[in-house]
């Protein structure tokens, strides 16, 4: 498929040369792309993981410890490390990477670590600790190229060479005036071409979008995402240039939403690590099952309500389960899609109100589609035609809801600045079963009793 | 937030100027990124979207045009158009963006645009028609920066200004021999910095990843995350270069793949338009449901197996249904974070395995905590503390069998090469419904009667 990747015989090559000395270990480990030996690390243990930055050269195994997954914990390899080997790797680091690996680590740790700095790097990390995570400035790096408007073509060309030298890649260059105001951005490619030694200033496109280190991370992957750019300027309010936030940072950022609203819709909190123990998976998800249990006490109750009901005509247990069943599957259906056009989407009051709608007609044909079904299967198993329109009309009536409130839950939250995920499957379900077991009984004790 | 973006002021600006003359609306479109006007069209009609393409300059125009969503028929629009304006519109399209757009038409009316176009045009999109959508081939763009290996540093540099006179951006260079064979790459940065007339071959970097152009759009976005890419090479078999995928796409296949899963395991067939209309979301949603109809019966034949029993114990009815919801909300649980899981990482057969065992003692442990809160209550309201026992064993079973085949049926569908995700919360929640019923009915019957 690609030139390198790492298949199972890789691993298992490497997995032997541990076993061996160090200097086959290092040969071997030659082969690889740094982000592919970050992957090997998840199926390793500390020590290993620790042998095997020893004996890496100081850029490829701070690659590989910017390249870990957050669940693999970078942080704690980190302090593994010899104080000496540990800095060398950490001042390697882009400034945006280090940040949020030492982020991970108690104050006093990350103290040491950033005592044993050089004064320049530890300042610049220490202001990025202090951005919330999920925004601009906890994504922003704030090594990048920019130059100043009053330059001309080749003293641009020369000072770009030079500032080349310490940043790894530049697909936008920042312009700033002598006060380090933005102005726009200019592309390597603009000045090359540009004919005559002109001014910064001619070239300069200063219609471009930026944000506030503020700016939710959301946001700042919509907005690179919308208008396809490489990197995103990160400004103050007096427009002094900041930072950078670039695509590949917005990729992680776009599956992290993935993952949250997948969890969130699914009744599971949306800090559960994916390959996290039992003991983190049972703390995010007994919760929710407690709530869950709660709302179905409410549902047992109409049935408790209903019993003497239930007593004469015990064939309505049978059937209750498959409307209440039916009712918690639609609105799971309705749920998931709107909360991704949701989260796709801006949705005007009007398209909001369109959507409820549709799902009102979706579930009302739904609903008599499969309410038919059951109805033939009820006058051929029970032989009750008056138990069938029962069942149809609790089937329509249910499926009605599950689709208003599958739809209309996230549209109201979203709207109430709520985060519109949280309109779990858990409670939407709540309605269907509560409905559903209102309708079918209350429908049988009024025509069938 | 940044420096243009389209609010509802201005939606209503424009779409009153819509009911002006020409030259005003005109004026007024010119304010705005060929994106915002693209996020506009949405919640215009055809015969405004029109208007405003023949108004706007042709770059704008086709840039509002590739800008425009799949669900908003950018290809109806383009058919709309009188035929001289719409060949000037695809000819200033990018190739990969003007075949997406074209796919979507019929056979004829492919045809009657492609017969217009200039030869050269009209064989790239010819061939690019060829691709399945979902893959590389289907992404990939043929237009491109690439320079012979023999060049030196002035001639390459001279004919990089040549060739970027007609490709938009670029990021990376291709780098290939005289048989057009893919070499590697090289970076713009790295011929200005390159000392002396060197030969592009000293500076080309040959360990990169590239694609196939049948390798599938998943695989793709997967490389160009990991390794970080601004885009990645596609060859055929011998190595020749065939184009390119950029990040940008790349974003829109991730966007596009998490909706997927979503859809898929919320039981919505994952061609779904996320606004589409009622029509098309019956007939995507209906099948789920009859199929969850089916096992619905499944689980209600079990109830009527043990009609004697609810007929002798009518309580057992209120908590059966207590049971059978939570079993069928934990499955979801852990199906959400196994689906999601297996969609971000290979799992190897260690890992999954391990994931089912911490499945089942999730599981375990949420059955029986919430099992002793179902007890405490049934001590209290019905005092009867054998069926206490009763419902504490069936609900810790039915959630360990929750956990189970919420994360075993997507990680045996993995393996099996279906896709996981199909496991949707409707398939397992039959699981859930059949073993709950069977439990605590069986067990009743056993121990209470």
């Amino acid at each position: 498929m690609q030139s390198f990747d790492l298949d199972k015989t890789d691993v298992v090559k490497i997995r032997s040369a541990l076993n061996g000395d160090d200097e086959q270990l290092k040969v071997l480990l030659g082969d690889y792309h740094a982000s592919e030996i970050a992957i090997l690390f998840e199926s390793l243990q500390q020590d290993d993981r620790e042998r095997i930055i020893n004996l890496l050269p100081v850029e490829v195994a701070s690659e590989v410890i910017s390249e870990m997954h957050e669940e693999a914990h970078p942080e704690e390899l980190l302090l593994l490390l010899h104080p000496e080997k540990r800095t060398e790797i950490v001042e390697e680091l882009d400034y945006d990477d280090a940040t949020d690996i030492i982020s991970q680590l108690e104050e006093h740790e990350q103290q040491e670590i950033l005592e044993d700095l050089n004064e320049d790097d530890a300042s610049n990390i220490r202001n990025l600790l202090t951005y919330a995570e999920d925004t601009a400035g906890g994504l922003m790096n704030t090594e990048f190229i920019k130059i100043n408007l009053n330059l001309n073509k080749q003293d641009a060309i020369v000072e770009l060479i030079r500032q080349s030298e310490d940043i790894e890649e530049f697909y936008t260059i920042f312009v700033v005036d002598d006060d380090n105001i933005f102005h726009g951005i200019v592309s390597l490619k603009d000045i090359i071409k540009a004919k005559g030694n002109v001014k910064i200033t001619a070239l300069v496109k200063a219609e471009v979008a930026w944000v506030y280190p503020d700016t939710d991370q959301e946001e700042v992957a919509r907005l690179i995402s919308q208008y396809n750019l490489t990197s995103i300027p990160v400004v103050d309010r007096e427009m002094h240039l900041l930072g950078r936030v670039t695509f590949d940072d917005v990729i992680d950022v776009i599956e992290d939403e993935n993952t949250e609203d997948i969890l969130k819709i699914s009744g599971v909190s949306e800090d559960e690590e994916l390959s996290g123990n039992w003991v983190e998976a049972v703390k995010s998800r007994l919760p929710w099952l407690i709530i869950n249990l709660g709302t179905a006490f409410l549902a047992s109750a109409v049935v408790r309500y209903f019993e003497p009901t239930l007593e004469k005509l015990a064939i309505l247990t049978a059937y209750m389960t498959i409307i209440a069943g039916m009712g918690g599957n639609a609105a799971t259906q309705a749920l998931a899609v709107t909360v991704r056009r949701i989260s796709l989407y801006d949705l005007t009051d009007q398209q909001a109100y369109r959507t409820v709608l549709k799902e009102f007609t979706v579930g009302l044909i739904n609903g008599a589609a499969t309410g038919l079904i059951v109805l033939i299967v009820a006058l051929f198993f029970d032989s009750n035609p008056l138990l069938g329109v029962v069942i149809f009309l609790a089937m329509t009536g249910n499926l009605v809801v599950a689709g208003v409130t599958g739809a209309g839950i996230p549209l109201v939250l979203k709207r109430l600045g709520i985060d519109p995920a949280i309109a779990s499957s858990i409670i939407i379900t709540t309605f269907t079963d509560v409905f559903g077991f209102f309708l079918l009984l209350g429908l049988a004790s009024e025509l069938l009793l």
